[in-house]
Order: structure tokens, then sequence, then C-alpha cells
């Protein structure tokens, strides 16, 4: 899946550590990609893709991303999911 | 970067295809993952990783991805870049 969050201005970077922290281990996660939007100084692209979708939503009950959701929310102006997919073909 | 490639109605197998066979050896990219949208039949996520912009320039001139653009543009209708990136934090 693909989505784009936008911090409060001038936190993207306290966003980015805190997003950073919380990806350790995470069980039936492939890949987990937090970058900076070159056009816009405010915006986080996420890019992640799970084994299953119950990897994921296992992922959201574990503590270092419970933490991170907690701590990362109040400086979160607002999260567009840009797509759902199914990755096909590629390397990592 | 991450872009949302749409195909001409039915044609985004056909497209991956070509998509996925060009993106062997392409020196100096990361990661390079094709994806469908889960939400439109049409269209393909493509979500790139480059050590460098011009590391990914040159990979427009290598044999086998020329090859697949020539195959694969009649076979798109629309290209939307989605955004440009700099990777920060994460796991692949």
């Amino acid at each position: 899946m693909v989505g784009r969050i936008r911090a409060l201005p001038g936190r993207r970077a306290a966003l980015i550590a805190i997003l950073a922290e919380g990806t350790g281990a995470m069980p039936g996660c492939l890949s987990y990609v937090v970058a900076e939007d070159l056009a816009d100084p405010d915006a986080i692209l996420v890019t992640e893709i799970w084994r299953t979708r119950e990897a994921h939503a296992a992922s959201l009950q574990l503590p270092a991303v419970r933490d991170a959701i907690v701590r990362g929310r109040p400086l979160i102006a607002s999260f567009e999911p840009l797509a759902e997919t199914r990755p096909v073909a590629g390397v990592r």
C-alpha cells in the first residue's frame, strides 16, 4: 500500500524519526519504506508490502507500533491513501 | 519515486509482463516494484528507489529498458506521477 502523510508544518523530521523507530521487527512485513516527498516539505510517502492483510492488521497491535502511533498522531496533519496494491513483479 | 500507470482497458496484465521483463539488471536500482492497484483494474503502481538520479537516467538507455518502453507505450493510457521521493527510513 502507498500513502502520503502530511506532518504539521516543521514536524516532518520528528514524525519520520517516530515512524522509523516503530518499523523494526514486524512479522510478515516484506517492505516498509519511509520517504520524504521532494515536492512538499511536510509530506512523507510510506510504501508497505505485507505477506498478508492479517499480518498488517496484527502489526497494529505490536507495542512498538502502538507506541509510534500514539507519539506520531499529534504530529500528523493529514493522511492520504494513494493506493492499496498487490505487488506482482520487480526487485526489492 | 512513485507513479501510477493506467493501461488501456484489459491490457494491464500484458503491460505488467513487459515492465517485469525490463527490470532485471539495472545498475543503481535499489528497488523497483510493479503492483496492481486493487481499486482500479487498469492501474499499475510502480515504486522505484535509485542510488542516484543519474543511475535512473542511465537506465533509460539500457537496451532492455528501451525495448520495454517501445513495447509498453502502446498499451499505456496515462501516466500519473504521484511523488518523487528520498527514502530516509524503513526496511526493504
